[in-house]
């Protein structure tokens, strides 16, 4: 058994919605935001990611008639609001920042416009994918950074759940990742996948040379052979006189990695394999491949810590109302919470920036969509009455993204702590 | 589009595989296991989970004809190895750690027995499975531990990856957790669903009276409702106003949560609510609820910090190849990693545990299958010759995790830091 979009809800969405119908508030007007009202502690940037798989289930966001009828048996829904939800698509419009732009404190990321009803059986699913793969692809930004000209390959899936895994490899590579070990991510997504082999593949055969021999085999000598499941040196010694000075790449995955790959250039260097790259992989994330710059290193494989968002695996945005009408078709006002520490600012904002080469300043108008001179607007329209007009190929969102974070000065690109770059201020209109 | 179970692998399964069938060694029979080296700092055990899930997906492990010509065409399989793979189906054995049951470092968690090309690419799946669930189910015991008599409801979709959403349900549920607020894991898993409403519910209203009303005219006296859209006293003598003194509960979401339980008690029972439940939500983990122990409330709301593992979201758990044949039903030798820092032990192991009231110790013996005077044996049989034997429903996963963690001393159950409780120790069989 599989379940529709409209099932990875919290229950709640559909207890209020059920209230709504009964109440008659059902089709009033509503404007939702999504926004983060901090970053991970340290970072000084966001960059967002998962709109391009979200945009399509919002359009397929819907129930079976089964899953009604569960709903109801389950006391989820009355026969009022099944009798509502049966027929339901989204029908409203969602504007957003463009998928690998950056975010801040405040950023306006996600506004979604239509009935209330609509509006609001959104929340679960628009944050689910925002916040894993904002959290993703946040840190893999970094580790971009941190990497410089070096290929950076995600391997994490095997530290996540197997379904985040695929939307893992998607936003890394949006964020300047190179590659993936994910064949899924390269089915659903077109990120190209790369992979050669494990530990287990030399254990398997009776020498490391017999591993290396059937691996160059098929995969020929460009091929990345793991020289360390023994004796590094040794394994490199038999990678070259297996495959030749032509090898591909070898692999090191254990051990001090600056140093161990100092020794392995040397030695292959020695053997003739001038050519020959060494790739690094075991707990890299952007703190250690900084460190690793200086050493011979050609390309890194990063798992857990990117699949993880380097110790930050939600990025923390939250789905507000900050706009209501009271009758259908009715004028919108601004609302807001305002107990204690969860303020928030009510009114439809429409976010602008502002650039000196740099990205200077980011700012909100509320209720006020008129250009900006001197501004450039950062939401796109995404959906109208329910249908996509916004479905950028992954490789536009990608070089979108590099260009985001080339709009950062050097100090906010890089790994070091500090406060949000920007924190996106209101402009009141006047 | 969706993918097979197959495809949620890396790609280097493949390429071994490949290499597998062309020298010959495809058919050899192999036993790989799966096991942490370490558990995360300062927790004194894990929870296995994620078998109930990973079960099936090895019983269905398999690609489409489009699928395996998609894989020829990337040059992920050469013709033989697709040919190889169009009629694969896993036909071998696997013996498990029944799910909910505590690992230790080097506990043997799941056993894979068969040929080695069926064996090696099920590799990330088993590990996405089980790291994600097993995280998510060792944050939730030590949550469930801290809560004592008081039921968590699991609230954490919008934190994480929307399908791990509905696994975290599971987990968090089958650790101890009471309900959860994501539809789909009640759909799929049986997992019992809560929820109410949220602030935007409140804010939509032209009044929190209003609000209030309304949810109570669809959900009864008996709902739970939020009262701190705008002031917490405010909202409970409205709260009760509108629901009468028979009211269900209210839910605290901001604040200083035992101040404000404290104020919401007092209030509650002088407007002559003394049934009224206190329900707190908003970032609550293992030491908080702890903190909370003497403050008045009733029922806890868990998010962000139990889809996240609580700062370990995921188990580090690896899946090695531990003994091999040289020929199709040869005789198996054990093998191991030996260099550096990742060093393993060869053998296919048998778990025991020993009990005096408390579990006192957990060993291995390698390449043997007879009983262990005075132990119980932790394995069962999970999968024969590819067919699932063992398909415990969730709520009997549910009982064995809390007899489970029961069986631990009180100080290895509670939440201060400290060693694993256990480290599994070797005995080779005389």
């Amino acid at each position: 058994m599989s379940v529709s979009p409209g099932l990875l809800t919290d229950r709640y969405e559909l207890t209020m919605l059920t209230s709504f119908v009964r109440d008659g508030s059902v089709d009033h007007p509503a404007v939702f935001e999504a926004f983060a009202r901090r970053l991970p502690e340290g970072r000084r940037y966001g960059v967002v990611a998962g709109l391009g798989r979200l945009v399509p289930m919002i359009a397929d966001f819907a129930f079976t008639g089964e899953e009604v009828d569960w709903l109801h048996a389950q006391g989820v829904l009355d026969e009022q609001s099944a009798a509502w939800l049966r027929d339901f698509r989204f029908g409203g419009d969602v504007d957003a920042y463009p998928e690998g732009d950056l975010y801040f404190p405040g950023s306006p990321v996600l506004t979604v416009r239509g009935t209330l009803g609509e509006c609001v059986m959104l929340e679960t699913l628009v944050l689910s994918v925002l916040n894993h793969d904002s959290a993703i692809a946040s840190a893999a930004a970094r580790m971009t950074t941190a990497a410089g000209d070096r290929p950076l390959v995600e391997m994490g899936s095997r530290r996540t759940h197997e379904d985040a895994a695929v939307a893992t490899a998607r936003a890394a590579y949006l964020a300047g990742f190179t590659s993936t070990s994910n064949l899924a991510a390269g089915r659903l997504h077109g990120v190209p996948t790369v992979g050669t082999a494990a530990h287990a593949f030399t254990l398997a055969h009776e020498s490391e040379a017999a591993a290396f021999a059937s691996q160059v085999a098929t995969q020929g000598t460009g091929t990345t052979l793991l020289v360390d499941t023994y004796d590094v040196a040794e394994g490199i010694r038999t990678a070259v006189e297996v495959a030749g000075p032509g090898l591909g790449a070898v692999r090191i995955d254990s051990g001090d990695l600056a140093e161990t790959a100092a020794m392995a250039r040397t030695l292959l260097d020695g053997l003739g394999a001038t050519e020959t790259r060494i790739t690094a992989t075991s707990d890299l994330d952007e703190y250690v491949i900084t460190a690793l710059a200086d050493a011979p290193i050609d390309g890194y494989g990063v798992g857990t810590r990117v699949a993880t968002g380097s110790g930050h695996p939600t990025a923390s945005m939250v789905y507000k109302l900050v706009a209501v009408g009271r009758e259908p078709g009715g004028r919108l006002h601004p609302v807001a919470k305002k107990s204690h520490d969860k303020v928030s600012v009510g009114g439809a904002k429409t976010a602008w920036r502002r650039y000196d080469g740099e990205v200077l300043v980011e700012e909100w108008y509320r209720d006020d969509d008129t250009d900006q001179p001197g501004a450039r607007r950062v939401q796109v329209p995404v959906l109208r009455d329910g249908r996509v007009v916004h479905d950028p190929p992954l490789t536009e969102v990608r070089t979108h993204c590099a260009a985001a974070v080339a709009s950062l000065p050097a100090a906010a690109r890089g790994v070091a702590a500090g406060p949000p770059y920007l924190t996106v201020s209101s402009k009141e209109s006047p």
